[in-house]
């Protein structure tokens, strides 16, 4: 297979593509774009290579950041964190990295291997952990299906850094590094441990990147064509339309380390009279109406502007903003008895278990 | 100069010692006692060395507990939290560790060298960082003098372990290493990075071992006279007493991490009609009475059980103790402005510099 070397339209349509599958989190996806696009300015190369042309014995690296959305929007990244965490792991594991890639495709993580790969010339494969934006590191497919928990590593903006030699869950690794990110600013970023090329293949959410970009590209190209960018995210992702509404609400609050909240949306147009509720941890958890849940997690749950397809961010979301909800089909690796233990409503701790958006009618 | 080999009876008058000097913080040293006996018993050896012993090129690594100390009293120890914090350190370092340091004197901590001592058979510098206890990780003689801040390593009893790779300042280390301990239940043990023996020989306290044991044996051959134990420490440490009295009030909350709160003192027999209150970070850091200020850290606040002399922890105090509360003066070390600017009142939030109790009459 041959390797797909990044241009900066490429870039672009990426970061909105992955903005559409952050459902609300994962990082500014603009801004991460930025800084990759430098680095494609600086002379230097971002190469994407497909899971199969993974050798067995690779070694890939997950990186991705940790945070409240809210607070990267204003603390921005130093551009070393990522090559101080591929150096502070080869070091600790006596590992030789040979490949990056995404622990998250949504949002501005999905960008979070570029720069270190664009600065150490290694390639990043076409996948990622998660297939969008989850709020907690145990929360990949990764760890889902068995990736070590040790050793993981964190360095911030200031040049803080550490490594987990030792955890004894997932969950107390996301306690760890939750902790840590937290008095680094609730901005910082993380890899977990290295993984063999085979693993990769067999768990990651396989070419996340091909979809953000293609997803990005079916907006921009509806928005160049003067045709609905709604219409084209549901058509390009299968997802069902939830509502076309108003932002009438936002509480939201940086709590734990988190963005938490709620958005609530009043109908406009045909949806007239209808109220949407979206639960945020980060990311939009889960959309209810009356009561009745719409959509939850892992499904994707996604709110972009009505007229340009835009995503936007919970960290972005005010009142009277024009948005349609949409919700997309969660990856398969993520709707396994094994992984919605993980993922599911109830590991964010709702009294109720996954109903998949494709056995539910859609709203009317 | 020919190693101290520690008998069972050393421990038991290092740790009575240990618990003054704790000014009510540092962990249980009952519970830490019974843990470095256990070593004892298993025919290990603890020697204990005097700084001047050491070679230049000497690797001295620091060891104490970091938590709270009402959680310390019921979540125990594994056994082998300093044993990893060395191989830790040494893999991390590429150093080899030739000898271990109390963090802190006071309270269990003094001990807490003394488990991996006799484990790894590494000999046990008579010194610590602080004379006393504080509840900070950057409130040592070490740190204010310029050790190094990274490597420095957390260890858990359920196996948790993580390496600090570069820290921006003691603080920032302080509160990556808080932040962490807590996800470990308020309870762990930490390394900051290795010395070299020039530098321990210049900037430990000096000799804090052998002032605990000679402390405790004071304290231990009052109670076997029958003589005044509080005039035994008093005339040992060269303090001076504030108050006799019964704890008339307990304010005590976990808060951050630390034990916080304000413990209140009303005078007995010839301190009738005096009340005395003092404030807890863990440790006691300031003593008042009728908005005065009698004492304050770093000298050191001790409250003793009024019969046996017996140090009372922040932890186990509470209504109805009859006690005797004392100051004893900080070593010189930690009363320089530098110093101060870490360990003086204003580093603990007050809003009045540090007065040494050398220049305060005793209160009446």
């Amino acid at each position: 297979m041959t390797d797909w070397l990044l241009t900066e339209s490429d870039l672009k349509a990426i970061a909105t593509g992955a903005g559409i599958l952050g459902t609300g989190g994962g990082g500014s996806p603009y801004l991460a774009f930025l800084m990759a696009r430098e680095q494609l300015r600086a002379g230097r190369r971002i190469r994407i290579i497909h899971p199969d042309s993974l050798d067995t014995d690779d070694r890939v690296l997950p990186l991705g950041g940790i945070g409240a959305p809210t607070v990267g929007i204003e603390r921005l990244d130093n551009g070393d964190e990522g090559e101080r965490l591929v150096s502070m792991i080869e070091r600790v594991s006596g590992q030789t990295i040979t490949a990056l890639i995404a622990d998250e495709i949504g949002g501005g993580n999905c960008l979070a291997p570029m720069f270190p790969a664009a600065q150490l010339d290694l390639p990043i494969v076409d996948g990622d952990g998660m297939g969008r934006a989850f709020p907690e590191t145990q929360m990949t497919s990764f760890f889902i299906y068995g990736q070590p928990l040790s050793p993981s590593a964190l360095t911030d903006a200031s040049g803080n850094a550490l490594v987990v030699t030792h955890a004894t869950s997932a969950r107390q690794l996301e306690n760890i590094m939750r902790a840590a990110s937290i008095t680094m600013g609730c901005h910082a970023m993380m890899s977990t441990p290295p993984m063999s090329g085979e693993f990769v293949r067999q768990y990651a959410i396989p070419q996340t990147v091909t979809q953000a970009w293609t997803l990005g590209t079916a907006v921009e190209t509806a928005r160049q064509n003067k045709t609905d960018p709604v219409d084209a995210i549901l058509q390009e992702a299968g997802g069902q339309l939830l509502i076309k509404g108003k932002v009438t609400d936002v509480e939201r609050r940086v709590v734990d380390g988190f963005v938490r909240g709620v958005i609530s949306i009043e109908g406009i147009a045909d949806d007239r009279n209808r109220r949407l509720t979206i639960d945020v941890q980060n990311e939009y958890l889960v959309a209810t109406e009356d009561g009745q849940q719409h959509a939850m997690v892992p499904d994707l749950i996604c709110i972009v502007d009505l007229e340009t397809g835009r995503s936007i961010g919970t960290e972005e979301q005010q009142y009277g903003l024009r948005v349609a909800v949409l919700v997309l089909p969660s990856p398969a690796l993520l709707t396994t008895p094994i992984a919605l233990e993980s993922v599911g409503p109830r590991a964010f701790g709702y009294d109720f278990d996954f109903v998949p958006m494709v056995q539910k009618p859609a709203p009317t």
